[in-house]
């Protein structure tokens, strides 16, 4: 990879980013698209560093009630292999006492007692049968704890609900050139309201021989709106100042170039601060684009259009 | 509709307001009496951009009873086909063999394994009865899950508990003019701290033949108490900076002028800051009025009278 | 009540508390000692400005337990009379048919189903006993969703366990004499960062003839500590700028003097902003008396004294 | 142990810490390594100023399961036993009659009473057994509701997840001396937003013939990042203003110093700003040491090495 060697003396250095200077220097990005850190943690256990909560609840919906249908299953073979090895005589009721019949009564049996149905045709006589049903209602009933708990921790995470035009565009702007992209919330009924973006710019540059990154926080037209209603178009103006001044699309790949982004704001669906992070690298930003309008004003009112949202048309 | 020219060039712009200058221009108002905002989001799916929990925490109690129990119904009519489907004779117990007879004999067993009661009367002892009874007692338990969650989420959620006067009202004011509204914490218990109130006016206004949305921050004679046990009682002083100045009833008529109230705290039955928004349109502001007392000294101690809210009388 | 006319022209007043210059002018607190406003609501119906969910998550746990049971009983009393009156013979496995025995048992059956035990001895056959039932133990679940709900809120809802001093003091202090109260997490565990005080003062002074509340922010020695680990001494010097220099008790009494409170941390238990009033009367003011130390250093540590907090000695 | 009369009457007193300066005069730390204050509090009964709930969402999983299970066992003991005070005869569907086969029995019954299994081979005919049975039920389900919130307590308290080096070190840096130390958020899929930290130093100086300890805000080279996608090393320079000019290990012993250290952010995985303490004493600082890289770039992006927290080498 060709490094750049191009640096605007007049642009002010941001020291606080917490990223390295060597970071990533083999390629790839920061941040991922979807805002999470492009970044491994080795060296310690896996239990201490991951964290299966954050897992369960940010993972899609089918995926969560999978992982919950298959425990369900899992956990009543383990029990009803248990209630076998102790001995099929300590249930009373059932119809069949052997073979693969018997086995499906007792995993019948299993979820009743699992989901503290307990019909009762079949129970248990025996001690260690009644021992283990005994555990299995109670494990039944922490796991259903869980689950409960899982689920709200699912509906009620604050988040921001915003998405991010695909790419980023420099394009004529008011006069000037301005780098720009834009977001939306598209939650019908959520409405950001004190929302603050930051961008921050990450160039790898060559200086006496060594390339390191560089970080520079972008000056924007506007850094903070009172409430996000509708989609905001974020505005760098490209002049003098910026620390793209002056770039062709070569010199963007040539230093690497990657946008983060920071948005913040209140929601007050959840009554609480929430932040969402992006990125755009390079080859995600279009020269000459013009983002189209997204809403339209009709005889029954305002109409944002969320599908538009990463269309644009060409303008030189 | 008239559109009005008149313009203050003394007031000062709020250009980080988040609306469009051509919003709503078809008519109709920015922001609803109840704070949301008047606008739809077309394009996505619909799972995609509506909050079905946001919906389930804020549908009022008896609405979110009802979609309860028609889901209670719903559900154990579906698995009452599935066990009947399956075939009726994997079903032990039951006293009647068919018809609608058998039918609600099957619908009553049904919810008594959904809820996970199992009597135990009439208990599967077929395969497909069995499975099917082991699924719908793991629905159950997660639909109640589920149901715990919105629950909590409903008694939970951080609100303002703002009630607002339905008018705005412009009088005489210690020595000028004032356009007031007001508004009171309803609840007994609840009693906000630091709570600040922001008024934003949009006006549609003609220049150079275009007809624009224009918006202002309203100064205000106060903008945040440290407390809100009673009520308060918003003061626009509408002296020769307020955008407002001069403006008749038809003024405000023409202009299509609409207020957008940004209400925040500090509640501490949530230990939660808390926002609250409301509008009030030209039609909505009457003139010549002044809002009367509302609360009372007593030998018992301070008295809010919660309706007399909205009670003013003529001033002029 | 005298009033007093005594005012010092060099403090200055706090015309954003959010209390009325009228306000309790008939006697009694503004502020509770427990914190709450000393107002009372009237106008709408109970339900409306009553929240039932924070009663519910502030009464002692021991009342919270006898409502549960209440609860239980009264809703299965309500459910033992259904079965009867629908008719006892629809359902089957009952010992007794009649009278109070059979009432009885009919109850203790209502009991299994609103828990969703099911023994299943005592089931319905008919179907308004079988609908009965299948309303009942959704009902059942339903309540202990809300009660999950209410329990969880008592748990975490986020407090700042503060227990300040029965007496504020005013003594020499320094060289100066000064008023002075103290409080202190009294929790174990807990202990809040970033932790300040606010005091205002609210005083009845007559002036050409009207008797008013004047209201003033107490300068105070240290507004901000960086976290509690022990109490908190607060101390208002009371120099020439304090609107109660030179006041005597009785001073005191007939400008019906009373401090208002405001404590705010960071609970980092909770991980949230907490807050905490009280009040203190002119007769909850001791004079001439001095604090004395709560808090000891042994060779197995430092020892907070809780039961030291309203302790103190003459000092003249 | 010999006291330290050595003072920088340079550096800058922090009389905000609320911290006592006769504190921990015996020896002990301040500040426990794991953020919690070297106090105890006593005088109040245990019940007030203990919160068993934080205990129960912050002690190890393995314990918080064995409480569980203690409670399950002991609760359906007393159960049992109450059930055999009132008359095993009062129970149908018993095989045994008496001795501890009977005891075992009825203790199963118990269980599936508690958890609402309710086989119903035995079940309550007796007034008192249909009581006791009654209450049991629901004890079980309140039992449960209670642990569903412990659990959701566990699983959502919003943490820092901040790992500290064990060490602090003073070595040679950047041409001058400073004292560092390191920390890093050791989940894989949390990373902090807006971190500051904050450093204390406590040190016990002798003056005028007292003993006395004193606090200093240690200036750093950073406070603020404003992501924590990886380590941070925090940097206090010992140059002239330092607190810490001049010091040998002797004298950071003599004066018994310690730090502490105050870290807080926003978790954008809780939504939540968190907090996280922790305390280095004049033993826990080691001289002439060097922080070692802890992560490394690789053709498939950044690795943090956990295990590399704590590593250092010499440097003189």
């Amino acid at each position: 990879m060709a490094v750049s060697n191009r640096i605007n003396p007049v642009s002010k250095l941001n020291r606080d980013t917490g990223f390295s200077d060597t970071g990533n220097i083999h390629g790839g990005r920061f941040i991922n698209r979807d805002g999470t850190f492009n970044l491994r943690k080795v060296g310690w256990p896996f239990w201490r560093r991951y964290s299966i909560y954050y897992r369960m609840i940010s993972i899609p919906l089918w995926q969560f009630i999978a992982i919950i249908f298959i425990f369900y299953l899992c956990i009543n073979l383990l029990f009803t292999l248990i209630y076998i090895s102790v001995g099929v005589d300590e249930l009373t009721g059932m119809i069949s006492r052997s073979g693969w019949k018997m086995f499906k009564e007792i995993y019948f049996f299993s979820t009743q007692t699992f989901t503290t149905v307990g019909y009762g045709r079949i129970n248990p006589v025996g001690d260690a049968a009644g021992l283990t049903a005994s555990i299995e209602s109670m494990t039944g009933l922490l796991s259903f704890a869980i689950a409960t708990g899982l689920n709200y921790g699912r509906f009620s995470r604050p988040r921001a609900h915003l998405a991010f035009s695909d790419n980023a565009v420099i394009a004529p702007y008011r006069g000037k050139t301005a780098l720009m992209f834009r977001f939306v919330c598209y939650k019908e009924q959520h409405a950001l309201t004190d929302v603050t973006v930051q961008v921050n710019l990450a160039m790898l540059i060559e200086e006496n021989g060594h390339a390191n990154y560089k970080y520079y926080e972008l000056p924007l037209e506007r850094t903070k709106i009172e409430s996000l209603p509708m989609n905001w178009t974020v505005v760098h103006p490209i002049d003098e100042q910026s620390p793209l001044a002056g770039f062709t699309i070569e010199d963007l790949k040539a230093a690497d170039v990657e946008l983060y982004v920071l948005v913040r704001g209140f929601n007050d669906v959840y009554s609480n601060t929430v932040l969402q992070r992006t990125s755009y690298t390079y080859d995600e930003i279009k020269l000459n684009r013009r983002f189209i309008h997204m809403y339209k004003e009709t005889e029954n009112g305002t109409i944002l259009e969320l599908h538009k949202l990463n269309k644009f048309v060409k303008q030189e």
